[in-house]
């Protein structure tokens, strides 16, 4: 049994940083416009309706008139859920009596809103009780209990208070009756109950939790046809789903089989997360290989550089290997969340340097691109190259926004960066009986269960210096990012050699030691293999952790003829742009294109020295509609 | 009332060269496998029925029972009348008693099944009577009959035999019926009956015809919901087609208001073949202009650099400007086919070389590709790239077959390069009153209408020398392509200068005349214009009319490492391929990376020079599954 894990949520105390001032943003902005939305309070916003269906689903179980009825996707449910999750984290950061009372508030409407044997979804409350447990595929009854779960879970952590948790625990025993003491057949058709009851196993103890997730992971794929048994048993569907695709729902196998990513990528991260998570607590070394072979497939041939995964809007799933284009990704904010839930899962099987590696790339590239900078604007898709014209007009490309929409229909992905990054604190910190983790250089203060205090002050991810101040004795691990070629780890001013393993430095400290930490963020270019054919020749540039891109607001309007000059200078310059703020944008020697009005010519363009700009991928198109890419071909 | 016209399908003799050989590959291969095809004798390949399908409509119309019933697409008879075409230009360029006899054979079964009043269509005829006309928007009644009607005219001017022509005649007469006298809404879902109505009309002077074709494409798009009213009134569908998607069936507005090629890319170059030959017919200058504008659209910014045209499988159509997509592209061989009809109606209206420019890129480039140089499997679908792995597996590539199949359910490819490749004269060559017309450089003899007689002997498109020898005199204008930068004119080995004008040359030639034409197709690289997103800073190779393409077994098997070098050299080399048989490979200096496993890095590929290979387009995919392309990137 390993004995690392994740800080608590309580452990971490931001500060005034680059993550402590998004963090901030998420209570300040974030939380309270969601709130809006999910009571239908702002205008010219897509419409919700979540919590009037929990009011209507508990007007149905007393067989009152429930009024306007149920309203919204099959999962409305989830985005209440994650903004209290979400809102569980942030009072973790910023005490809030009167956010907490207001989450009271919704948690006593959900609370009003549950059976009496447990169940909860105000779909099939409000709609049809008898077609409960009947669409696993489709129905999300337990993708939404698995995000009530772990909002209750997060909320017990931040408030102490059990009401919610209470209300989970009865449901999950509920859903432990039905599928193991009643026997009911099936996997979730969207996997999230497992990683959730695995939650409420660390936090209630109790083993039946255990081993209803251990459950519903063993099971999947054993019987691959499932689904289509399931479907022929009812007259009903969500979304005429028939279960034949059993790549898309991550069951063509035994989840310990399987070996590529595929399928609708949320799903397929949410799965492995549970298995990362059930493999640690279970010692399970088959399972383990399992998550590796995925974590490999995922980030050695399926990934883009922003950490966004699922390369089509076909299923929102992954394809196959090298198949990346950027103009026509999916690249789900939720799906690089999940990610990042991968990546601290597969931390607590093993500290190595590439799942937070890849936890900071999605973090910083595309998670923070899902949310335009005034935190009331979202990204569900996010495109590496977006031309408008083409984008959001052919038909291949429909579902590539150039602007972020205040809300959608399915709703998943603004609550679900709301409680990402109010959470951080425990991507970036863990700990195990010996060790204390660094994954992430986020500043603020983080208590170990050890008793070690660390005091993180940087300005990351813009500076590279990174200092921390101890506060007790212990051992430390710090990342070393696999970007930063050289570094210098200092120990009171004193330049210090730490042991050095899988991508982190170890060392031990001192009540009162002062650590710097240089890490080597000089910007670079970015070549991608080239068996990746949509890259072929093509050149991005990163500065530490930040992928950059190109925008047509600070390029003449005209990206598409830009290309990047080999061996080119990079030069750094800090800018305060009057809607970006401040931020590093890059100058970068380059050319210019001129080239005949014909599609093709005999004749090369002829290039023109210039300088391009570029800015960090995450801030994007905040500054109105126009091009956008990130790789360019090199002359 | 302009008087061009191209030749006669009897005025051409093929010879011993490149498009002669076709021609008899065709003769030889082709119509026999067809028809084998077609009488479902050919084991392992796609079932047809569609003779059995005439012969069942007979017995429907005698009350029969029809057996076996239709079987196929409801557009299953065109495959008959395309093949039927085909032989008839087939028997104009080699006569054939036995094959003569066949088609006739099949032309009896085919009158067999026309009802008293001149219906023919087996679909209805066997399935259900009550149904004709009623669904004009996915029914492919017009379209059917406009395929028989193209094939009638063939045939009589091939052989002199009216059985098929007059069966035609009394089809069209009560088509004529059906929308004009007796008034029935709606324009044809499938556009061809227009531009079969105007050869019906060229070779019978029948009026009504005229008015026929200029009825349909008149009222086209005067009411784009015109579909949308013609679903509500039924309550059948063949694809549940609700005719919503006005730019799709190319009703979005009258077709004097068109600007853009859109939609459904064969649908649209057959409906402006038919708008082209119309404004040439009723000097329509209005009409004329639409025509010129969506040529422009196309060719200026919707074509690919090998003729292929539609961007996307889905609706298999046109996208937006500039979208050009190489890996996903639809390029139906159908489309290009089209677009050499669009051409050749163009130049109808105005001798422009660049009309013949095109119709050359299309033939050599994507129609060709369309047929295993076997003459027994073909391409539906024509990418730009082949990445097996990805290609035929991803699901946005489900489309992007690595190998040519022996037939398709819907065939509408495979006897439409037969006709096609047959009727090449007809797009070689033309003349008016004045002047007698070299649009393409087809070997073989050529009688033009006032007397003239050309033998043009030439191994284009492999050499560039044109050889004419004149038998009587007249004017000449020959087309000087736009890729040959430099050429050179002699008359009796004597250099001339000819008057130039828009992409021909002009001069009068007598009895005994020897003019030598030398294009210079020089091996040269292509760029992309920087619009185009898919093609940044990618490169290809064309020599004289023929694109070039790198496949793997030419390189090592690895495509995607090959980079081209700037200012390389590119050398000629004539081989006799196995397979191939002789061709010019191009040899061209170039790079070969080498790079990191990872998907991204910050080390730049190593690059050691090496030799790429790369061998005609239309030539690809004749030696087994292979990575394919035509872009590479150059450094």
């Amino acid at each position: 049994m390993k004995t690392y894990k994740e800080i608590s949520s309580l452990a971490y105390t931001p500060g005034k940083g680059f993550t402590g001032k998004y963090q901030k943003l998420i209570k300040d902005k974030v939380i309270p416009y969601q709130y809006r939305v999910l009571n239908d309070l702002n205008e010219d916003t897509e419409k919700s309706h979540v919590v009037r269906n929990f009011l209507n689903a508990a007007k149905a179980l007393k067989n009152e008139d429930t009024d306007d009825g149920f309203y919204g996707m099959v999962f409305q449910d989830s985005d209440a859920a994650k903004w209290l999750e979400a809102v569980a984290y942030s009072l973790a950061l910023f005490p809030d009596k009167d956010l907490e009372k207001t989450a009271d508030g919704l948690i006593g409407i959900i609370a009003s809103a549950q059976d009496t044997d447990g169940y909860l979804n105000t779909y099939y409350t409000v709609k049809d009780k008898d077609k409960r447990w009947t669409n696993i595929l489709e129905g999300h009854e337990l993708y939404c209990s698995g995000h009530f779960i772990e909002a209750a879970c997060a909320y017990f952590e931040a408030t102490g208070k059990d009401t919610l948790l209470k209300v989970m625990t009865k449901n999950a025993d509920h859903i432990y009756d039905v599928f193991i003491k009643d026997g009911h057949e099936g996997y979730p058709g969207h996997p999230e109950i497992e990683l959730a009851l695995l939650r409420l196993y660390e936090i209630t103890k109790e083993e039946k939790y255990l081993s209803l997730a251990k459950h519903f992971i063993d099971i999947r794929g054993v019987d691959p046809r499932y689904y289509e048994k399931e479907r022929q048993r009812r007259n009903w569907t969500v979304w005429n789903g028939d279960g034949r695709n059993h790549e898309y729902q991550q069951s063509a196998a035994p989840v310990r089989e399987q070996k590529d990513a595929v399928g609708h990528s949320v799903r397929a991260v949410y799965l492995y997360t549970a298995m990362a998570d059930l493999a640690a607590r279970t010692d399970d070394t088959e399972l383990f290989k399992a998550c590796k072979n995925l974590w490999n497939s995922i980030t050695g041939k399926r990934m883009y550089i922003t950490g966004a995964i699922g390369s089509t809007v076909h299923g929102e799933a992954f394809t196959v290997d090298y198949d990346l284009p950027g103009d026509t990704v999916y690249g789900e904010t939720c799906a690089s969340i999940g990610l990042m839930f991968f990546a601290r899962q597969m931390l607590q099987n093993e500290i190595k340097g590439e799942y937070a590696d890849i936890m900071e790339r999605a973090f910083y590239n595309t998670v923070l691109a899902g949310m335009e900078i005034t935190g009331e604007r979202f990204f569900y898709v996010n495109p590496l190259e977006v031309i408008p014209g083409i984008s959001q007009k052919a038909c291949t490309h429909h579902h590539i926004l150039t602007q972020r929409p205040k809300w959608y229909t399915c709703a998943c992905c603004p609550p679900n960066v709301a409680r990402l990054v109010s959470s951080l604190g425990t991507y970036a910190y863990g700990e195990s009986d010996t060790t204390c983790c660094c994954h992430l250089f986020c500043d603020g203060k983080i208590k170990f269960r050890n008793g070690l205090t660390l005091t993180c002050e940087t300005d990351y991810p813009y500076d590279f210096t990174v200092k921390y101040t101890v506060s007790g004795k212990g051992r430390l691990a710090v990342r070393i990012p696999r970007w930063s070629k050289t570094y210098t780890l200092k120990v009171n001013s004193k330049e210090t050699y730490a042991e050095e393993k899988d991508g982190y430095v170890y060392f031990s400290v001192n009540d009162g030691d002062e650590i710097t930490l240089n890490l080597d963020g000089t910007p670079k270019f970015i070549y991608a293999n080239r068996k990746i054919p949509a890259l072929t020749g093509m050149t991005a540039v990163m500065r530490g952790p930040l992928v950059y891109c190109f925008e047509g607001i600070d390029n003449e309007k005209n990206i598409l003829f830009l290309s990047l000059k080999r061996n080119g200078e990079i030069k750094e310059k800090t800018i305060t742009d009057a809607t970006l703020g401040e931020t590093v944008m890059l100058e970068i020697e380059g050319y210019k294109a001129e080239c005949e009005d014909s599609l093709y010519s005999e004749n090369e363009p002829t290039y023109t020295p210039c300088i391009l700009r570029a800015v960090p991928y995450y801030l994007w198109g905040n500054r109105g509609e126009n091009q956008m890419r990130v790789w360019l071909n090199m002359i």
